[in-house]
């Protein structure tokens, strides 16, 4: 048994784990087209800030590690072609060479790469993208060469945000700019002006509404950004980060189905219907819980989680994604955004006729010191009464992330808004309310939902 | 329509308040043995410790905010007595007045007091229990005009490690005593371990296995008590936390049948048998909605939801509770100790056959400065699969009780080990991992049920 595995991202080495987990025998073999394989580039802004001091401390697991599990890995090693009736797949690697590897099981995890606008001056020095080490490390090379002051960052999307802290924790000056009303389009407009509200008082710019349309050279250190309405800016740094598109080239030359966004068609045992291949993470559809239909969420979670399934079914198990619900967490200096399932604009989107309702709560009682506000935003449909999702925006010290997942954890079990109160959470002075903040504010909903229906 | 409510603590303002805001009209009043309504019982530590800097801020809600919604309230009107054929309630004032009550609808809140064990010296001065406002201001008296520089703690429970940092916080040197082989027993033992340890290293003493016998006076400002074992100590104060007694003599006297710890018995509805009486809060029996049974767990968070659906279901609502899961939270020094479900030795005691596994992840991803370590203990069926109940406990920056408050919601709805990993829980590395810790505890668990199975 071979099962042979392109890509060693998230998705990639969650297969190859768990395909040795449950078999001690089967050979193994992972084909990288870097040499960074199981990279958090979910950890990549904490490189750029300085925070992480190594770029190798990005690895989840050391090469070592996994090649002692007798997984071969091979780096370098791009894969070309597949004859999916042969069940072969040719390579070239970094001097040219090419080589054949015939597989038993195929799993794709080629990931995402990069949106480049088509604008001019993209190829500019100083213009950089940002997905995978290889574009982390150019952009930390001109860093420490080029000392930049000024920095412009194209998308106030995770990223976006997250590479504003990490640039003006380097002490450049920052702007961001989005072409949507507000940033972070994940999270409703009014968690986004909130953001940008703690974005300024960091001293980071924010200009939305603007489509940035050129790149030009000023002079040695300095590029010109121009955009819709008039937008011109100078920076000595222009990030670009508009977003990912899933790499499917070797699986569209295979005849592998695509969908939402271009990304691959699986089934919920990460089948292509291609015979023997399967496929994960950033590359693939992923099927929304709520929704129960395909949706595109390039997420390390997800990737995690499709890849482990893909690696068991390869070996001969039977496990199925359970499906996503978005949840999503960032930092953004001292705040967390947070959100699951559908915010407003998604659920209106989807046609559901959603309530939202926005309310605010201390983050622990405010007795105790150090309380700080929860903004909260539930989305139910009035006539079942279901939680449709939530988002949560606080202090880092107020448990956002895990607050989040407790309202992830109501939505996989499709709970109603009022079923929220029976919930039996906990309670101390220091961390929460005898009712917690997500039960007071789901509450808050349920009498919204209720006059709605 | 007249709501007479007996007692003013989270169970008695809980109903009254959803009676209000259901029926606009109803007559609502309650009777208060004390002058503290609405007082948050789980903040007195950080009111002793000096974090809290007045006692009224403990109040959940002001007096006045709770009479301008029409709620009448009478403070030091103690009942004394209940003819439930007439629906009429006898009570006794400060002054020694005698008044009657009737009511249409009658909720028992009465609470619970401190248990005092039956050991000489008891009424020493110096000696205190621990539970209501008014002893509450009698030990911040104490410890304001005699200004003790040791004291002793009789039990390691919540209260009891609660009080042993406000203590030392405020400065005194502090001993624990508690007659079980650990402190905090509603964690196992090798928490209790681990806390223990983090308390030494705070300065407070830990003396387990010891019963305490007897308290003499040594002298104008010291007391001596010795216990089992040889113990013999000396502190200028003693503080005996060793549990709580539900106060059931109203409801014993008009046959009201009682149950576990001599609670009061209820059905989901709060109702007590006796016609147009409902009892909640830490007055009565908790069902179990794990182990299908009757529990006794005087918390907060269960007084508040009973309240809540007493009132409701007085008023001509029809609202049944869920059941509790014993979710609880507790914050000593810079840990969080948290817990949902039953404790292996829990479990033991029920009879079940569980299995427990302990292990340690980070709190969030190493390579983001800041991270430490979690200690997840997770409890199962090894037959069903059933996630039994779980153990945490780390940092107060890991995010410990929204945490448990996952599994909490999952243990809700009767989620097996393995399906812990399907769920989709947020991440960005300065708060978790792409797996969650939960996840991957779970995944450790499921490994060892699956062996016993």
């Amino acid at each position: 048994m071979h099962l042979l595995i392109i890509g060693g991202s998230d998705a990639g080495i969650s297969a190859a784990l768990r395909a040795r987990e449950l078999d001690a025998r089967a050979r193994i073999t992972l084909l990288l087209a870097d040499s960074y394989p199981n990279y958090s580039i979910c950890g990549i802004p904490y490189y750029l800030s300085g925070e992480v001091t190594h770029w190798q401390n990005l690895a989840h697991r050391s090469f070592n590690d996994i090649t002692a599990l007798g997984i071969q890995i091979q780096i370098n090693e791009k894969a070309e072609g597949i004859d999916p009736a042969a069940r072969r797949v040719w390579t070239r690697n970094g001097t040219g060479e090419t080589r054949v590897y015939s597989y038993d099981k195929l799993i794709l995890a080629t990931g995402a790469v990069s949106i480049r606008p088509a604008i001019p001056g993209m190829d500019l020095a100083g213009v950089f993208t940002l997905r995978w080490m290889e574009e982390t490390l150019a952009l930390q090379t001109f860093l420490e060469q080029r000392r930049p002051r000024t920095a412009l960052i194209v998308g106030g999307g995770y990223i976006g945000v997250e590479m504003a802290e990490a640039f003006t924790t380097k002490g450049l000056e920052v702007t961001v700019v989005d072409h949507n009303p507000t940033i972070l389009k994940t999270v409703d407009r009014s968690f986004g002006q909130l953001l940008e509200g703690h974005l300024k008082e960091k001293r980071v710019q924010v200009v939305t509404t603007i489509s940035i349309t050129a790149i030009e050279q000023k002079n040695a250190s300095t590029l010109t950004v121009t955009g819709t309405g008039g937008f011109r800016q100078e920076a000595e740094l222009v990030l670009i980060v508009a977003g990912a598109r899933p790499e499917t080239a070797l699986g569209e030359s295979i005849g592998i189905t695509t969908g939402m966004r271009g990304a691959m068609r699986v089934n919920n045992r990460m089948e292509t219907g291609v015979p023997h291949v399967y496929a994960a993470g950033d590359c693939v559809e992923t099927w929304h819980r709520l929704l129960e239909k395909y949706s595109y969420l390039p997420l390390g979670t997800t990737a995690h989680k499709q890849g482990r399934i893909a690696g068991e079914n390869a070996i001969g198990g039977n496990r199925s994604f359970a499906g996503s619900l978005g949840t999503q967490a960032v930092k953004i200096f001292d705040l967390v955004a947070a959100r699951t399932g559908l915010s407003d604009r998604e659920a209106g989107e989807a046609g559901l006729s959603a309530v939202t309702v926005q309310t605010e709560a201390w983050g622990h009682k405010v007795y105790y010191p150090g309380a700080n506000k929860l903004y909260i935003r539930i989305t139910g449909e009035p006539h079942s009464g279901e939680l449709l999702g939530a988002q949560l925006l606080g202090s880092i010290s107020s448990e956002v992330a895990k607050r989040i997942d407790v309202l992830a954890t109501a939505l996989y079990h499709n709970m109603t808004i009022d079923q929220i109160s029976d919930l039996d959470l906990s309670y101390t002075p220091p961390l929460g309310s005898p009712w917690d903040a997500l039960q007071m504010a789901a509450r808050s909903c349920q009498k919204a939902t209720s006059r709605a229906e």
